[in-house]
């Protein structure tokens, strides 16, 4: 693969539901995909369960590779929720209740009528020298404290967080992506002459990804996604249409996906 | 967090286009129910490029941390699928064409007519010493060295191959996990006598999950789902018992779910 990454995220995803298979994460693809046109790339992935040492090691090793780290869950009210001490700690900063968390939680809970509990205001615990994010689904915010963004693991609440992100991001140069959906076609039909393409395009990076469609009826559909991707975005379309003509060539049909 | 994990796995995905946000995961869900009932948790997973050095760095660590590690991804016939080259050499092991494997694939490709490209029988390279696992999808094999299991990325065909691991993995006891569905409920409701009960029931992991659900025509309904895990099933009943009382007690209504 071409490393043509320039600037990169990491990305921890913190939650004993997500390991034990109780739910399908989300908040990667989320991430991943605000950071694309932001030209920013995510590097890596960790998953690891509701445990401090775990969550300060995933932090600080991928905080130190990457430009930024995103991470998702365990700041609610609950006893499990550890992450906001964890990753103040992997800092060496305080985690405690912060006056400016607290006076928005506290007007969220005004304005809506809801009691403000003692295991509420556990969410206005911030760590020294973090600025606070908004939350503009349920008020308690998340923050960031050094390049380390730190978000709620509930998909809709991780998203409206990202929206007070973006304008906190320098990002490199935008990674085009542009794929070619080849029904009926299977890796390896393709596989030698789109390896000699990649060959001679050094600075596209070229991918193939079967799949498999379960039919009403029994059976499955297959084909192949061919996916390129690019700074260049002369060069990548160069690429993708000799990629359609290849796939032509061979006798099957092409559909060229819109660009994402 | 209880850390009651006995026998455990790490899992790494590998493959650029989950990171890139181009799909969203399905295999560790898929992974982790299947060794949930052979009592295997799965302890950490990690997403990464397709890059040698570092799948290899990822497949090191988590092997020596866990007591099983699976990799889907990056078997096939393509210039980048470099998984059984990288598993090989994380093990110092070498990495060729093996005739059992290629067997399998000539006689898979003898009876459905599918020309055997040079670029197919890449698939048959397997380390020394490794043991092939069963592909009933689409034939070529995946494998297993040391206590790695190498599995496909496509879903279909990695959920095909856990079939023929079943047998291979030796589990400790199994985690049974109940939980308790509480439409309108917030974290914050609850947060200060289910912290109480984890503390009371020290062998049982206790967590709270908010869900987020849009609704047609706008606004969305939202509420708690209350999970307990635990390997001793009246104790994991008992206590479910109790959050479900506590949740009514509270004036929600309740709905114990099914147990997965």
């Amino acid at each position: 693969m071409i490393d043509a990454k320039g600037v990169t995220a990491g990305v921890v995803l913190i939650g004993d539901e997500v390991l034990s298979g109780r739910t399908r994460d989300a908040n990667l693809q989320a991430i991943a995909q605000f950071l694309a046109p932001l030209g920013v790339s995510v590097a890596e992935c960790r998953t690891v369960s509701d445990e401090k040492d775990r969550i300060i090691a995933a932090v600080n090793t991928l905080r130190a590779e990457n430009h930024y780290v995103f991470t998702t869950g365990g700041i609610g009210p609950t006893h499990d929720d550890i992450t906001a001490e964890s990753v103040g700690a992997a800092f060496g900063a305080l985690t405690g209740v912060r006056a400016d968390a607290l006076e928005i939680i506290e007007e969220w809970y005004a304005r809506t009528g809801t009691p403000l509990t003692e295991s509420r205001k556990r969410m206005a615990r911030i760590p020294d020298g973090a600025s606070l994010i908004e939350n503009p689904v349920t008020g308690a915010p998340g923050f960031q404290i050094g390049n380390v963004f730190v978000l709620a693991g509930v998909p809709k609440i991780a998203r409206g967080m990202l929206e007070d992100i973006a304008h906190r991001i320098e990002g490199g140069a935008v990674t085009r992506s542009r794929s070619v959906r080849a029904d009926n076609l299977r890796e390896g039909d393709i596989a030698e002459p789109l390896g000699a393409m990649q060959e001679e395009h050094p600075a596209v990076s070229i991918g193939s990804y079967p799949y498999f469609q379960d039919v009403d009826g029994g059976g499955f559909k297959r084909g192949t996604h061919l996916v390129a991707r690019a700074v260049d975005a002369d060069e990548l379309d160069r690429v993708i249409e000799k990629i359609a003509s290849l796939v032509s060539g061979l006798g099957f049909e092409t559909q060229i996906d819109p660009e994402i």
